[in-house]
């Protein structure tokens, strides 16, 4: 008889040997949930249980912190470009004293993997104050912030344990993808088939993540070994690719403590490349179309000033190639949706550099799951 | 006879060891410089120069780049809360691929020391090309923003010769400043008395910042200090005072190369705080009122965590001074003119530090004085 000495948590971890990598890969699975009943087979898109009229709004306003932050700044980029909507994101916690502008045309976006962040429920408040509707975007079924909403579309990641964000923030991204459809369908800013068209690519997305988790597995270490001698990074991106700069620093940032910045890559030249050297190792999404040659000459001026560089990047790209030390490569997809693969790979660089270190990344130090304080 | 055997430059120094010094040192003239004309004893402003026509705009896009763009996220919070304008602040090098939201009612207003920076030239284009009015905000007569615009408001800096701009952000502050009061007038968002009071203060910024600098004199090599071990640097604020914090951290990375961010405050606690430890010094920008409340006690969650702590603050700050290795001294202002002093001690502080790891302060590696590419 063999003896199997495993624990609960052992169980619960089903093999992963913590939850931070256990969630990464769980992302297919929780888009796929997060996608179900939200879109056809043939990208026709039913957003009705959100209970918000969307037909009147002339205004967005995204209240949100952290990671949720960045998905909200994915959202802007989505619902500016297809539905032609102002939009404002907000870090939740500045909006709240902003004696912000907006009445009852305004919606509130307020997105929390928790839906008890307390900044976000303050700045839910604030935009109640001048009339707004509210739709809050959360993983947690009857928690606090659906409570002070008009309307709720829940996240469907399933309970999100490691500190650092991942799939809820996936789920995030494609919640507000969906709502960039619906809006654009209701405002009629977009031909129908051009719609359906994203929404059939988006409905793939599950296995784009898939393929992407495959394609990069046997490339991290080599990613991450740039960062045995790094003293800072930095991660540069144009565009939808700006925000995944974003995000993959934060992930950085949380769980391996090496002090790094996300960057339009546009803006470098006019002041953080005076950080560069070879102990700055430089991030580069690269994006699709004309932002993806501005992002290779922007990332060229890094790699001249001895940088050591990690593209995100189609597996063909010979330009991110030859500039390149390590190309974590991702499936083509339309600009507007790369993100919701490109994430991914930075998601586990972060993860196998705090590893590297021998981190604890499920916990990592000074921070809280779900932040209950001002 | 006294043989005295100063070169060109060293005259032009004027009895600083370099350009940054000095135009520190200038700001207060050049602010004054700035302001002459278009604010009277009273508090009342003349802007009638900018040659565009205000009464009409729904939306504001500000375009900028590097210190700039900061200058330009003054702007916002002063044009929000005086003029109930919505405003949005973008790096030059997004916008112009963002394909943004405007019409011939939205003021696209261009930030550019030099006037001939390549990105934002581009971005006025594209303002251009919705059929945008084009307000121009740059220190050089002539310069090829100045033909792109319908209406320029010139800085009085004089020239800025130092790479890290300094003398020429407090300009273009004080000229956002200037153009919010304009707009708030002939909006008739708020009662006369008061903006004559905000006028009249503006008017006495100069003295201020002049305050500002005999103030922290004595106190910067002490604050300097501080970076002697620092592996990494963290800028915090509020409101009016993060954007401050984002440029004392931009002036810190050109000149001392340590790496080094700027952040809400309050956004703190849901990731970057992972970063705090002894090494990274905290630097906060405390301001006035509720947020100075909120600042102190993010503050000294970090704190706790170990960080050693800058604070620009009144002079009187007990709980600033209480949770503080060193503070820097400012004279106290209304809110929304705070900005205009507490980036004073930040500019020196990014100074000190460079110069005492022996860097050359006036011409950082890696950067030019006007980005003519893109």
């Amino acid at each position: 008889v063999l003896e199997v000495d495993w624990d609960a948590e052992a169980v619960e971890l089903g093999g992963y040997e913590d939850y931070m990598l256990k969630e990464i890969h769980e992302q297919p699975a929780a888009v796929q949930r997060t996608l179900a009943g939200r879109l056809d087979a043939g990208g026709g898109i039913d957003l009705s249980e959100s209970g918000v009229d969307l037909a009147g709004i002339q205004r967005i306003a995204v209240v949100a912190c952290g990671t949720a932050y960045h998905a909200g700044l994915l959202g802007k980029y989505a619902i500016e470009r297809l539905a032609r909507l102002p939009v404002e994101v907000w870090v939740a916690s500045e909006y709240r004293y902003a004696h912000p502008i907006g009445d009852d045309r305004t919606l509130a976006v307020a997105i929390s993997q928790s839906g008890e962040t307390t900044d976000t429920l303050a700045a839910v408040e604030t935009a109640r104050g001048f009339g707004a509707k509210v739709l809050a975007i959360t993983n947690t079924q009857g928690s606090l912030i659906t409570r002070e909403s008009d309307g709720i579309l829940l996240t469907a990641a399933g309970p999100e344990i490691a500190v650092a964000s991942t799939k809820a923030f996936l789920t995030q991204v494609a919640v507000m993808y969906l709502l960039a459809l619906e809006l654009a369908r209701v405002r009629g800013t977009l031909p129908e088939e051009e719609l359906l068209a994203l929404g059939r690519e988006l409905r793939r997305i599950p296995e784009r993540i898939q393929e992407t988790l495959d394609l990069v597995q046997g490339r991290m270490g080599e990613a991450a070994g740039l960062y045995e001698d790094a003293r800072s990074s930095l991660f540069l991106g144009r565009g939808v690719s700006y925000p995944v700069a974003l995000e993959g620093a934060l992930k950085l940032k949380e769980v391996s403590y090496i002090p790094c910045e996300g960057y339009p890559a546009g803006e470098m030249k006019h002041g953080p490349i005076a950080l560069v050297d070879e102990r700055c190792p430089v991030v580069a999404v690269m994006g699709r179309g004309v932002l993806r040659e501005k992002t290779l000459s922007n990332v060229e001026e890094t790699a001249a000033r001895g940088a050591r560089v990690i593209s995100v990047a189609a597996r063909d790209d010979a330009d991110a190639a030859r500039l390149s030390e390590v190309l974590l490569p991702v499936p083509e997809l339309p600009e507007l949706l790369g993100p919701l693969v490109a994430s991914v790979p930075l998601q586990l660089l972060a993860y196998r550099v705090a590893r590297d270190r021998g981190l604890d990344v499920d916990k990592p130090r000074n921070l809280a799951k779900s932040v209950t304080v001002e």
